[in-house]
């Protein structure tokens, strides 16, 4: 059996190999995605972002474990923005998935960039693809960083989680203030710890400055160590899908999204096709030199530059 | 006196107004930078990275003092690329340095995204280049973050400082392990605390896996709040500088750093330029429908983009 056909028999290898080649660019593993691109749009995509060590992978398994529970089919992507040197992921997160990950209905994967500053957002949703098609009714995206490229790829999901836990100082207030926007339910994590009580009653009172959305993101305290109220966690999350399909916002989010990946595959092309000439180039060298020595600067330097290229 | 002139003269409105213009991309501020820009290059530039909460400013802030002490001119640029959508930068954070920025020789910045993924990173490089013209000595970039687009900024710098403390869990470790190759200087802070002494064997011997690296990175404890061994993590950091001065790696550096700058410049220009054309029209609005209801798939409406807009 070709890849194709195995992926669609629900074949893990298969996927994984699929989702390896998409990452390598591979215009084979493309054309398949192509061809299948009418079976996605069935999985429901959730993200899970937040602060690090905040337990959101710990949490993604409880919530995994409550799912198949009910016989959904799940899938994990893991996505780690801050190994770009060593091209890796995190295989400390993982390997507390290994019970997980050998439960035939859960795939689970890492992501990490391999220096390509565009190439993990176009892996990630290669790889949602791909795990629509396999068939899983729910697939979790969650990042490990909190910059604007994880908020991006964060984005991609149809709800977005975001994960916090009590006391983390001043740093950690900041992410939240820089966030709080994208995220559709909150969890607070270790809510057995002194401060949960205080951290929820902030974001709360952050979400009513901030009245203008027409959907008010629950505030759910859990714990992810002890399993406790992960089913009220996930009861939230659907009840910002249920408000978003009676809506209609579930649609205006998806084509956002079909939107933006166009753009976003059309920008990494362009810029592949231009910098190819650019670095090709001689001139590049010639005219760094002498922005190093002062005799020219930047700004100009580009100028002559983008002359040259689109002429 | 025009800003020119004012900043020249060392007045901080003027250098802070200067930097606001380049934020908004006003082609005036531009104008003025290329014709400066010949005055640049005397500022060394140190970029402050590390995990959330591990009290960057706080040790930015004493090294600063220790620096002012010696009659040096400081800039301090905090990145904070968390916050996309408040646009702003954190006060928090800032506020701590009130008895600094009434220094007349110390200028304070923060800057935060305002929605351009690109945007931050020229800002920043801009900032910096205003401060060298003001004639700062030192440079701190300071960054919250630690994704991918907070590595770009901080490769700006001439000597990467990499801030950690003990004992902060698995996403921490991730961390380290993402940025270890970056770093040319280690400090880790809060050296009171347990555990100090065993993150610092962690770095060592990961240092010692690494060994393909001709300079070996200090590793220092040093406790921001007690002020405690902060010259000894200044002497590491001037040690990096004189190694670089000495090997020529310091020339290898800034050249690079001058072409990935005029690159990122030209990729600017290029995309605004690109998808200007492909938002206005109305062919965009007509796949982008149509991948949403999968009668196409986004890499063949890529393709069809690409061809419009090249034709």
């Amino acid at each position: 059996m070709n890849i194709e056909d195995r992926l669609l028999a629900g074949d893990k290898i298969a996927c994984a190999r699929l989702i390896s080649m998409l990452e390598n660019n591979d215009k084979e593993a493309e054309e398949i995605l192509k061809k299948l691109y009418h079976k996605t749009g069935k999985a429901y995509i959730i993200g899970v972002t937040g602060s690090p060590g905040a337990g959101k992978s710990t949490l993604t398994d409880k919530m995994a474990k409550k799912l198949r529970e009910a016989g959904k089919k799940i899938g994990i992507l893991a996505i780690d923005p801050t190994s770009p040197f060593t091209g890796g992921a995190i295989l400390g997160d993982r390997i507390r998935m290994t019970d997980l990950s050998l439960d035939e209905g859960v795939f689970i994967r890492s992501m990490g960039t391999r220096g390509n500053l565009g190439g993990l957002s176009k892996a990630t949703s290669s790889a949602i693809k791909v795990l629509d098609i396999f068939g899983c009714d729910y697939i979790f995206v969650e990042t490990v960083g909190v910059g604007q490229s994880e908020i991006d790829i964060v984005k991609m999901a149809d709800t977005v989680l975001m994960v916090l836990v009590p006391n983390m100082g001043d740093d950690i207030q900041a992410i939240k203030a820089g966030t709080m926007e994208i995220a559709d339910v909150f969890a607070i994590n270790k809510s057995d710890l002194d401060g949960a009580d205080k951290t929820k009653l902030e974001i709360e009172m952050n979400l009513d400055l901030n009245d203008s959305k027409a959907f008010r993101p629950k505030v759910i305290k859990v714990s992810a160590i002890k399993n406790k109220d992960i089913d009220t966690l996930l009861e939230a999350i659907f009840e910002h899908r249920d408000y978003q399909m009676r809506t209609g916002n579930f649609d205006i989010r998806r084509i956002n999204n079909a939107r933006q990946e166009i753009l976003d595959l059309a920008k990494e092309d362009l810029i592949n096709l231009i910098m190819k000439k650019a670095v090709e180039n001689d001139f590049l060298n010639t005219i760094v030199n002498e922005v190093y020595k002062r005799k020219l600067d930047p700004y100009s330097a580009k100028e002559e530059l983008l002359n040259l290229l689109l002429n």
